[in-house]
């Protein structure tokens, strides 16, 4: 059953990494020399392996369930060929290309499903509870957390069950500013469809161009222009979940007090409960007006108070994102001054205290152009009262510009031989100041004692009233044969760090494999049972996306 | 054991009724003349019976057990007197009044607690959950859904557990703007202390003055500036609950993609998993200015489609209350014209085709003058552009200084037979319309049908970019010892109603008793299911506050 074909209306993505299959080179020779410098290292290239050496397990399904299977979707909506087995084998989490890239992969479904809409996918998962089939929700595949991580929970087969069909708008009410779509809708095509007529979703995540909405509004997702339209919590009016045991359909209302919100135990809720099938969800005005703004502080603290102050006023923008002096440094250091007036600006930053100070890129969005012009002054005027240097908008269209690049970069640097991984949390603002040295730290601390001492950068963006979210990069020489032990003690270092500080384990990125563990202390062992009561209730053979969100003993398996 | 007092730092709050016991009369015998000649009866005094007169069911705690509870909580801490049951024995619905004031409440609690802190009520909830005790969690008692209804569910003995002497501030994080509470404070009382210190927390319930925040919590209660500043729930920022098996403490932190919201799952949950004893809330910088504007429509729906494009706009002011033509009309009939300026302002309105038109109140706060000034201009602008007609700060100044009052206008009607009862909902703006006309008609009707033809009257408030809600009052003669019965149909009418058009049956009253059944199509059986699991979790001898929320087969009983 190699035959059928597989949906392609999305845009492809490299099956050992993100995106474009060919697009150009981001790093310069002359770049990666500077980088390896940094890093104590040669950089030598470890290019991945071909796809058809990918090893991956016998395929385990029973022909009669596949048939059963392909009855329900048709047979253009199942292929179990090695090449749809290995593009679902994994997310784009560092330890998924790290298993990609040397061929071992942890595993694979036996098969890959695409149902056409909502009653095919709980047909789908009543076929599978019945056999106890495992059944991993699978939308853009773009996780970095293990959140689509082939894992069985101690069922014999596993199936992927991919949304890409699933990609209608089926309403638009203009009156309410309400659409409603299904789950697999891409969100970058839905952005498209919604600009055609003047709307937008405001959701930009990384993964913009692949991630499906289904996939965001299962994983909490927060857009980088979040500080504007909020994560995508705010904008999932109404949706429709299918579970093994039924349907849980919540109707589109901007407001109720009829008990707990379950619409909010839906988001986020990663699979392990059904798969969401339909979203209604808020759209705004298209903004016709955009700025960028850069502005540089002389130290992170001084930009971490402006922007408390920023946010409280009720004067932050869409986009806000402030980075620390490692970070500024870096992103200085590794794009050459392109110009002479570049290095005079840079100069007089350093004659001035900011050393390189730290970047703070603005983006304004809205609907009328008087209005970002007041915002804007508004803004500009609070920061610069407090130490704000004004850089003009060149380092914002900058980072605009290479807004999504950075999954690219990554693939890049792997292919380097160099480590490069992410993580995120979200504190109060009183606590920001300790919460990023010690995470800072912890990693820094973690890579010297593997030998492979890294460099380690953060910004804060996503700004709320009562805080903001810290976003940690770093990368390190990659420890050859070893490469998820030495993931695996620097994110066990710094998750310890973030908990004890009374931060959250993820601020956007989402619990998958990857945090699963650290759950217990996150919502505490009362939350973690009554998230199991959930489970058990909704999918009581526990074939949902296994070995996810909660730890252990939860999984069904 | 009729010994012990109460705590009293609260205001006081009539047995019978609404607020201070000694108000003075609010209905002058004209208007009430007017009001009789409107509903078609000759309105009759019918006081409530004294308190001694009230018929409560014999005391069912056994000694040893009332032992334990005074060891947990102290002697002060325990009452099972006449007085403090009567207090207890219903929150403040219309169905509540009708029993109370008869003397005939449909049950008490056999003692009222009154716990210190997190873990006395961590005991008190062990000691009832190990003898099937069940436990009503006793906030300020101002529900208006039988939220606090005394309900056995099959046990033997009930006690209520009031919060009232948890009332302190435990921390203020002013860099975050965090302000850490116990959850019997009063809102009244936290919105002096924070104004204190030129912060605020932006909750304006009607039941301001006497309500507990963790009963605003528990409620997901909506105040009146909601459109400025959210509802309770996205002002709190974390929060610990005691269950009968154990705590679930949730760390403040501004946003998480941890798994499913377990914070929304506390936040209505209305006492049935558990208490909410302490809450970290988001509080704002006081507005230093405050700016009321009146304007009139000439129809609803001119109004609706205005205040939808003003909320769109991001230019809806902090709060915003547009009265239907039934609505306008009865507040100007029952106020009698005050002065020559106020009959030639209302002979020009009619003039000009506002007859009487739709009166739109609108409530401006912010930090700074010049922003209210500017946002002020803003909104009018688009205002008069749709259709509306500026009528000064005077209607919204007289609404503000009745803003809490309607509650004892409610007690004076019912002092004179007269029925007054609200009910709300929301809906999506495109919606609107018809569930206006539907419920208006379903509660004409079936008022018609029992003989008592009434005045139904709705407001819209609490706007949403998406939608908005919906605040029906209806005012009918009271059918003498048949009060429930034409209660129960004019609820079910207008309920029914709510549904078919896919409304939520509650935007802001809850759930309580009174929409229990309606749940099942709220939220469908696979929402009531995952409800039910989740409380079999957290209180698995269903002693939590039996017989709200959920539908009959839940509440343990």
């Amino acid at each position: 059953m190699d035959s059928s074909g597989s949906p392609a209306e999305s845009p492809s993505m490299r099956w050992w990494g993100w995106g474009e299959p060919n697009g150009p080179p981001l790093l310069s020779p002359t770049t990666l020399a500077r980088l390896g410098a940094i890093l104590g290292a040669t950089l030598q290239r470890r290019p991945p392996v071909a796809l058809e050496a990918v090893r991956l397990p016998a395929r385990s399904l029973e022909p009669s369930l596949d048939r059963a299977l392909r009855q329900i979707v048709g047979e253009a909506g199942v292929n179990d060929g090695h090449d749809e087995r290995v593009r679902h084998a994994a997310g784009r989490g560092y330890t998924d290309l790290v298993g990609l890239r040397a061929g071992l992969p942890e595993g694979a479904p036996d098969a890959v499903l695409w149902p056409a809409d909502h009653d095919q996918v709980r047909a789908v998962l009543e076929l599978c509870a019945a056999h106890g089939v495992a059944v991993v929700p699978f939308g853009g595949g773009t996780s970095v957390v293990g959140g689509v991580a082939p894992l069985r929970g101690g069922h014999g087969a596993l199936i992927a069950l991919d949304t890409r069909r699933m990609d209608g708008v089926l309403s638009l009410d203009r009156t309410s500013r309400i659409a409603t779509v299904q789950s697999g809708i891409r969100v970058a095509a839905l952005e498209s469809w919604l600009g055609a007529r003047g709307l937008t979703l405001g959701h930009f995540p990384q993964s913009f161009h692949y991630v499906a909405v289904g996939g965001c509004a299962a994983t909490r997702s927060v857009g980088q222009a979040s500080t504007g339209y909020g994560s995508i919590a705010g904008m999932i009016q109404g949706l429709r979940l299918a579970t093994p045991t039924g349907e849980l359909a919540l109707a589109a209302v901007p407001a109720s007090a009829a008990g707990p919100g379950l619409r909010e135990l839906v988001i986020g809720s990663e699979g392990t409960l059904g798969v969401i099938t339909e979203l209604a969800l808020k759209v705004r005005l298209a903004p016709a007006s955009r700025g960028f703004e850069g502005l540089f502080f002389r130290s992170f603290s001084d930009g971490v108070r402006a922007l408390a102050l920023l946010t409280q006023s009720g004067l932050a923008p869409a986009i806000a994102r402030l980075s620390d002096e490692r970070e500024t440094e870096t992103s200085l250091l590794l794009s050459a001054p392109r110009s002479m007036r570049d290095r005079v600006g840079r100069a007089y930053l350093r004659a001035r205290g900011y050393r390189p100070g730290c970047l703070l890129i603005l983006g304004f969005e809205e609907a009328e152009a008087k209005v970002l012009a007041a915002r804007r002054q508004s803004a500009l005027e609070l920061l610069r009262g407090e130490g704000a240097f004004l850089a003009g908008s060149s380092p914002g269209r900058a980072w605009a510009a290479a807004r999504y690049s950075a999954p690219y970069l990554r693939d890049e640097l792997l292919t380097h031989g160099v480590m490069a991984e992410t993580l995120e949390t979200a504190t109060r603002w009183s606590n920001v100041g300790a919460l990023h040295r010690g995470v800072a730290d912890a990693i820094e601390r973690e890579l010297r004692s593997c030998g492979t001492p890294g460099l380690v950068m953060c910004h804060l963006s996503h700004l709320y009233e009562t805080g903001a979210s810290l976003y940690f990069t770093f990368l390190a020489r990659q420890l050859e044969g070893r490469e998820l032990e030495q993931w695996r003690a620097v994110k066990w270092a710094a998750s310890e760090t973030i908990l004890s500080a009374g931060a959250t384990i993820t601020h956007h990125h989402g619990v998958g494999r990857d945090h699963a563990a650290w759950m217990n202390r996150e919502v505490g062992p009362q939350g973690v049972v009554a998230l199991r009561a959930l489970k058990a209730q909704l999918d009581p053979t526990g074939i949902m996306n296994p070995g996810k969100l909660l730890p252990d003993a939860s999984n069904g398996g």
